[in-house]
């Protein structure tokens, strides 16, 4: 269980963007994300909690999805920990210098794991002001931080090996199969004490499902629910706002102007305790993706955003799971 | 416009009910409504800022519907000029007397509209405790009182009227058909301060499509549906949480045990003055029904509460309308 | 009880202001009331709720106080009914073009009432858009509406009479002194159909003590502290955020820049009928101001705004009660 | 740094109550406190949140304080562990046998540390149901799960080390006294990723200030003082309800009938980060306490708990702090 290193949490993102205006426009203006840094290809930004440099890139790309999703870690020590690991696991690796990513201090790693994701490690990140008691920059969502990366992928159950016994996620809930024998269909899983940094779907992939935000409390996201459908942003709305049954957070899942998919959360749990039992769903129970009962449209299942391969530059193709990708209550509309 | 009496607001409304165990559980035990009195044929009940002996009445019946609704006027001989319009008008009436209905003090007037409706006006009820700063008392959906009845019958237009011009009751928004000729599809009409104490819609009628109850905010409102969810009524809650375009007012829509139709409702506006300009909407609007742009479920358009007859003591048979009874834009399934 | 003409509710009212800019930062930037226009010597504010020019000027000014404050009133008839009432009565009033008050539509009335209070009267105002539903213009405390004055004076039971007998306001709540012969001691009362439009209170006067503006929610409130907090206006907050037995309304004390005073307030009753009995409480319980038993600090008793009158264009000169003008329990300090 | 062993959070705290029925009244009919057992002396309580038997402890007991507060720890090694260096240290400490506390798995190691505080350490305790998403059981102050303690002593700075270099505590935040030559006032350390899990203040001590236990959000908390204000409590009411500066939480202090003293806490940060820089603050700063600048009681500084030697089995003696105790602006009375 101990990996002889130490990931402290789901640390940033990297959205690729086709327009960065109309992005900025989404991200800032609306939602209220805090800009740390801005180039001509890329806009870095943080959450009113964070006093680091970014949660969130938007990189000019000529299509949307995820450029990476980048874990931080305790130490540079730990860094070469993982290095060690992941090239006897004999998965590709390279060595990221602080000057190709705004904002880094020392050098991180770029993998890209058995199921095909970008993946980052890093130590060190430029320090930022804390937003947290600015309550005159408080807007639209009120994102405090960046919560967890929701990933889809055909096996779902051998990734959750690799998360658990070989980088010491600790796993807070599951969902299964129906039936005799059921499978693992997800796993949430945790390095900070909350319900999860990172989630492991059973769909098409490898791609990202969504990234999470936390934002301030349950009032922030009915606020920006008011505020998206008085901007222009209705159809920007995929689901909810709800409760999860999962996770018991209150969310909103919203797709930003080129379809890249985030999630507004808050009201999770605290999970510090090591002898934490996970807590067990089935992939048809009515209130497991939404406590009220509220089903989930088709897409929410159907689309999830492309992942570049840190080797080759371009999106990794995606395969179909050899299981049920989805439970048998959906609605087709919101 | 001035009818010569004063009807002051949406008094109180009976619901029949197959159980009246089963129907105290949900609304008394979960929802939170206060018992003024119970007998073995009616239990009722006061939201937490009446200070009056009942906005809802249960009574025990073979099926379930609307028994009759009931407007508050001013004083007893505002009864008596109503007596007089409905006479004219050549529907039928007929006085109710104070022992007729618990709670009630001096004389009522039971109406059949011309719309088949079981309309009731009243000056005077028992007083009971203002359990507003009794906050050891509230509960569940954290009631209020009574806001409005939601009226679904084959010819809105020609109802507006009557409410209008002879009760004096004012418009504050309206929805229209779409196209070169626009029909008159619904209105929002008040007496009290709010946006409505009475909702005229476009469906197969004369049947009660819902009441409306104030409850104390969003907050109350989230609760409750977490509540619901927890308390084995998760096929109880048939529409929302979510924000109203027509009203403004955050809104969940529930079914009771037996099917009748109530919803919680909180956040409208101040329409106090004579000059108010009627809101209008078209009835294909997607943010008319829900700001957020969710669609609604075609249960919602189907099925309303029927109404018994004060003359014959049988309910209403129904009738469909001449224009189409619903936007374009349902969803199967919640 | 009837007085032959129609008052509707408090409509606006006129802060003094010794510099426009500084007032501008702290009711627009901050507050996010919302400029319907503006000249050199005023600012015209309404609340997001508001569909008339405004229900707040902030005039240009040597001192601070209150220029005037106005009800709204159904027709112009109202008007010539009032005006005959206050002639009787031998009080001084004048009448005011439309040109001499921007915004204002037909002429109004202006009187200089029996207690010294600068009291205007007009039937119609310039239409503005409605924001309720623009949430991207929602900003600071969430401003909806002007809701009531309140008004410190030494003869508060005399005043009532006047409100009550002459002007047609219902009493919804009073206060009265302790001991065996009590006397009023404050009144709340209203046209609207909420707790009041004007509160009479015993103190040194005239003088008016607040203007209190409804809020979205209880959140708003409790955002808008954090934000004076964090918006260099930390002294500005005098008493609160906290729960009002009077009224229950929550509530927040603020003094703008120049030391008029304004209330944030939402969360009171509906109070449409007209057999409401009025809710006593004595001066001393400890959780009539405070419902949680809070104790008011001492500036909220000593300080209240000067009125100008309409006869001399001076500000009145102000007089002692003969009775207490306030309870046992005040504290120095916030 | 790394000590070690591995300390996992604050996990339960033992109060001291004359009058077990009079205190059930007060955290399981009011608050809303989950009973786990019961026997003639003691009540075993938990959060919604918990997973684990209990958090708060009530004890039959002549007078009132604290009887022990606990941290829970990762394994059996690492009680193991801190005895050794408990030991080292010369301080006072026996095994406490799993049949000595209801609940209790495995032994524990109860320690009489430097300072005087009876600090108990555990690895397992006794699992229960998990209530969070039983939401027909959330009631009064919707209590989550113990947050901190907070403790009174005369020489914290010394006790900092202690903490922070011998049990592997993290500083998230201090206060230091004003002038040229400032001392460490307070500080706040955690173990698990929220601002603290310990605080210690200057003062008379040994002493307990007060346990902190979360809470659902800001609405709960608003709510609770609704409710202890309706209940007959509203002098348990002592500080609050409010915005921290420091921990950045909104609180509301309370004195159970025993006058033992918690608090109600909700919404400080996410404190995960291994390299995270302490936040500074100065003992004037008006802020510090309460972000809104009300002034703190003084009874808030005059009083605290005794705690009970977990060697004689009496209460400490307690002595006063070379360095000032309090701000220069407190109030006399709430």
């Amino acid at each position: 269980m101990n990996p002889g290193f130490n990931i402290v949490k789901a640390g940033h993102i990297e959205f690729l963007v086709t327009d960065l205006d109309r992005a900025r426009q989404f991200y800032v203006d609306t939602l209220g994300f805090v800009v740390s840094s801005q180039d001509s290809d890329h806009i870095f930004l943080r959450g009113l909690e964070d006093r680091q440099h970014h949660c969130l890139t938007l990189s000019r790309a000529p299509s949307p999805g995820v450029g990476h999703f980048a874990f931080k870690v305790a130490s540079e020590d730990d860094l070469n920990a993982i290095e060690k690991l992941v090239s006897v696991a004999g998965a590709y690796s390279r060595w990221v210098d602080a000057s190709e990513e705004t904002g880094l201090q020392g050098k991180a790693l770029m993998v890209e794991d058995a199921y095909g994701f970008p993946v980052e490690f890093y130590a060190k990140m430029k320090a930022e002001d804390w937003m947290l008691q600015r309550y005159d920059r408080y807007r639209g969502a009120k994102v405090m931080r960046l919560d967890h990366f929701n990933l889809m992928l055909p096996d779902a159950a051998r990734a959750y090996e690799w998360y658990v016994n070989s980088l010491g996620f600790i796993c807070t809930e599951t969902t299964e199969t129906e039936g005799p024998h059921p499978s693992l269909w997800a796993a949430w899983l945790r390095r900070k004490h909350t319900c999860h940094d990172i989630a492991l779907t059973t769909g098409k992939g490898p791609r990202v499902h969504h990234a999470g935000f936390t934002v301030a409390d349950r009032g922030a996201i009915m606020d920006c629910a008011d505020l998206l459908a008085s901007s222009g942003y209705l159809d920007r709305m995929e689901r909810g706002p709800g409760r999860h049954g999962v996770s018991n957070a209150f969310f909103l899942y919203l797709r930003d102007p080129d379809g890249n998919r985030l999630e507004l959360y808050t009201g999770d749990y605290l999970s510090s305790d090591p002898d934490w039992v996970p807590i067990k769903w089935k992939l048809n129970d009515p209130q497991r993706q939404t406590f009220w009962g509220t089903k989930t449209p088709e897409s929410w299942f159907n689309e999830a955003m492309l992942v570049k391969s840190p080797r080759s530059g371009e999106f990794q193709a995606v395969k179909a799971p050899s299981i049920k990708d989805r439970p048998d209550y959906l609605i087709s509309g919101r």
